[in-house]
């Protein structure tokens, strides 16, 4: 046992239905007078109301995907025109991340109040996009300070995304048991986090209008999210970051189909982890536990209905056998990898 | 799910016989140019080992149990005259209280090493004694900012010493899966103390001479503290401190002797909880893995053996009734805690 875990400060509430109390408790807390509301325009009947009650300096609704510089400026921008003091995100992975580049520059502290399960609100991890280049770094200040969790914001989110996003984060759970920097911490959050996703989603499914499901997916995601920060990208988010790259498929959707394959290839080689997983699934094996939950979901079984060419996958092994992380438990050698994308590509079990 | 959850800032190093090495790289990142290293006299040899490569300021041995406040008073005039920046702590509850006492007041940052499974290292709570008054109190500046967790200095516990301290650690796991501010996060942390410490114990008693037992209890021992830190003291806390108070018995020898106790008492009324501690336990149920692990740690069973009279229990019962935390599980009544009490007196099973 050899590890460095940085526990980051960050103050966690959870209260479905209670955004607007929850989000003036922690202005209280900050001490915010100014506050920038940053959401999109498709949630801004959702970001008046629940900041009604505070101390509103300006509404900013200029939110672009994968947060361009530019963008990124203007926010800025208008954060140091309004003398803003602390900073709200409302909203998804993009709301979350233009809330960072502002404190990045700023060390404006932010207040987040996810609406999706991207989990950028649980991460200091920042991305910046000029053209077509994407540019990340980590940094402690732009950890948003607190996370408002309402259960009741994500009940718009369509059952289909949130299967897609929920084994997505259920993906990070997993890859975080072997990810370069993992550490026991990261994994008892991981496997906590499984738990929770497994519980959640069927019921997201069962009863897309539930609070109960959306609770426990909304609790996983943000576990999913700790662990993967904190560990790092495993063999998993490799692999999906060569194939969305090269294919321009869907995310979420990719990381749903390759998941079991890199379990399956994996798990032999961590039996531990493996165990601890087949539990947190509620099954005999954690494959078997993370095909039920599938099939549960109706998740998404191949690549090639997500629209990869066949012809793309010797070009994408190759690829991911130079990217594959040090350290994964199992050799990562061109055939492994050509024969784990083939049985992705086709839908076929996981081998 | 309905909580706050407030994560403090910590880093947590985990490397066994690199007390030294973690210890430089801390003090490293902290910038610490005047250290005052707080350690008993009889962890003389030790701390000078581990501290031969910084920048020691002043070695500081005056170090008494549950702080005294002219023994913090004292240190905090060494820390002034010496102009330390930042607090090192080698010992167990004793060196890191005292340790904590000057952070309280000076708000100097403290590296706590711990020698013991005690875990006040991984929470911002302080106590100060004046007399036979202990107050107590919770600052996150008392928090240490970094704890380096090195199992080769444990190895000097005496095996009877880590079986009660761990079944201690144990109970604070337990109790902090029902106590009155406990949340999914603090089950998930108590309920991986739980898993490391029944691993680790046996581990310790089988080989005391081994490093992995002691890594695991020291991993469950700090779980522990943080847990408990989060969720606060529950039923079997309440009832140990009266116990303790009340007819000075040892504290972890009288942890370990109620646990089975209160867990077979609030068990029923907690299904899921109690599931999967049966899993951390390793075991069908959560009374059963504990009777197994304190069948192999050869536990103390009774709190007549720890020399509690038999005419008390009924002034211990009504004590507990008057100290119970508001929202146990199950109803604190004056018949049911009488009978714990008697059954845990006579080292009878746990009914």
């Amino acid at each position: 046992m050899r590890f460095v875990h940085d526990i980051l400060p960050q103050r966690v509430r959870f209260a479905a239905g209670a955004a607007a109390e929850s989000l003036a408790a922690e202005i209280g807390l900050l001490g915010g007078e100014r506050v920038m509301v940053i959401a999109a325009p498709s949630q801004k009947d959702l970001a008046e109301r629940i900041t009604a009650g505070l101390p509103v300096a300006v509404h900013h609704d200029d939110v672009t995907m994968h947060v361009p510089v530019d963008t990124a400026e203007r926010a800025r921008t208008v954060a140091a025109a309004h003398e803003a003091d602390v900073v709200v995100s409302i909203g998804g992975g993009s709301a979350t991340g233009l809330a960072k580049a502002v404190a990045l520059s700023s060390a404006l502290p932010i207040v987040a109040v996810p609406t999706t399960y991207a989990g950028s609100e649980a991460t200091p991890m920042w991305g910046l996009t000029e053209g077509s280049v994407k540019t990340t770094g980590t940094d402690p200040k732009v950890l948003p300070r607190a996370i408002v969790y309402d259960a009741a914001l994500t009940l718009g989110l369509p059952v289909e995304l949130s299967v897609a996003s929920g084994l997505n984060a259920l993906a990070h759970c997993v890859d975080s048991l072997w990810a370069p920097r993992t550490d026991p911490l990261d994994q008892a959050l991981a496997l906590e986090g499984a738990r929770a996703l497994r519980v959640g989603l069927p019921q997201v499914v069962a009863r897309p209008d539930g609070l109960e499901g959306r609770e426990q997916a909304l609790y996983g995601a943000y576990l999913a999210a700790a662990a993967f920060a904190s560990a790092g990208s495993g063999l998993h988010h490799k692999i999906c970051h060569v194939l969305g790259g090269m294919f321009n498929l869907p995310h979420a959707q990719t990381h749903a189909v390759v998941l079991p394959h890199v379990l399956a290839f994996n798990a032999p080689f961590v039996p531990e982890a493996e165990r601890r997983l087949a539990v947190a699934l509620d099954a005999p094996t954690a494959d078997e536990g993370l095909a039920r939950l599938r099939g549960r979901l109706r998740a998404p079984r191949s690549l090639r209905d997500l629209g990869m060419p066949s012809d793309g996958i010797a070009r994408a092994a190759e690829a991911v056998v130079a990217a594959a992380p040090e350290g994964n438990p199992r050799p990562v050698t061109p055939q492994a990898v050509t024969a784990l994308i083939e049985a992705a590509w086709e839908g076929a079990d996981p081998r």
